[in-house]
């Protein structure tokens, strides 16, 4: 029985090889726009477990000739602060500016996952859950968060913060699973293994 | 200036270098029984902040030649779990008693940490500080802690279990600095550094 990570995320494969689990990697190639604009009035909780189990189903179809005994694990996460949907900057002012209206303040993540179970290439349970956790960002100096923004690192994460980089000089605490800040909740993936009938500690290479 | 780390742990060291930080480790050689001792009717606060100092400034004492402009931190951290004070369990049994005990409950983290400012190789600020983390442990099952125990990791870590390793799989969640938990708090040595006068940012790599 493999583990079969559908995602692309290296913090996510970090997670996992940190706990033990050396997984398949694999991405699926979920249209999450598409998605997630057919899915209006859902709510957070919804919406992640929907795209979690979107893309363990289409991970699942394509991996089942290849790795006929798995479980499929799909991730999905959204950060909200001061009630808007924190995404990617993606460019050094966005980030600044991020960082001057969270500094001080919380944010709150909420994560999705699917475990789908295949035996001998067939389908045979899936479980879904969701949870959230909240992050309590520190008060950096206008030089900090220069001198963040201007290591690069915040540009390309959601929320323009890590938990495991730099961006761990900057937030006071969470109250939640650190594991599912930083990619893929341990406890919840652990449940979800179970409901499927795989304890967590069978995959343990 | 350099950051030296007063600890011998390679999870204090991980936590830096994942966060920026490459520090010039020494280990001060403190006597922690003997002065736990002198320190009887000592909370826990004042006991890390007090064994914290001491470890900073023995190393301060003997790497002012060596590195005149520098930082040194001083760490300490106690677990209490049911009440009492959690070591490391340094065989299988005991670990897995420990596991059968708090399955299910919350632990304390108190964490000290102390950082004494040397300029031209003389002492001219220092700053200490502790808090606190929960956390909230998961209920594995009798084969899940078999398994975890059988693995080893817990037997030579306080408390029977990791944030960042295997033992992330049976923490539900914490109430805190994950930094802490798993060896040396971001935030705190943020703030002491800043007290000194060293933004935090200035020792980045």
């Amino acid at each position: 029985m493999r583990l079969i990570l559908a995602s692309a995320s290296p913090a996510r494969l970090g997670v996992l090889r940190g706990a033990g689990i050396e997984p398949v990697v694999r991405v699926s190639g979920v249209d999450e726009d598409a998605l997630t604009a057919k899915l209006t009035g859902a709510t957070p909780v919804e919406l992640v477990t929907a795209l979690a189990a979107a893309k363990a189903d289409a991970v699942a179809t394509g991996i089942a000739a290849e790795h006929p005994d798995a479980v499929v694990v799909g991730c999905d996460s959204m950060l909200h602060i001061g009630g808007e949907l924190a995404g990617k900057p993606g460019c050094a002012d966005v980030a600044l500016r991020r960082w001057q209206a969270m500094a001080g303040g919380t944010g709150e993540l909420i994560t999705g996952h699917t475990v789908v179970r295949l035996d001998r290439g067939v389908r045979t349970a899936a479980a879904s859950g969701a949870q959230s956790t909240v992050i309590r960002f520190s008060t950096p100096t206008a030089e900090e968060i220069g001198a963040y923004v201007g290591t690069g690192e915040p540009l390309q994460v959601a929320g323009a913060f890590t938990l495991d980089g730099r961006g761990g000089w900057f937030v006071d605490g969470i109250d939640g699973d650190p594991s599912s800040v930083i990619g893929i909740s341990l406890p919840l993936t652990r449940r979800l293994l179970a409901e499927v009938g795989v304890p967590v500690v069978s995959l343990w290479s």
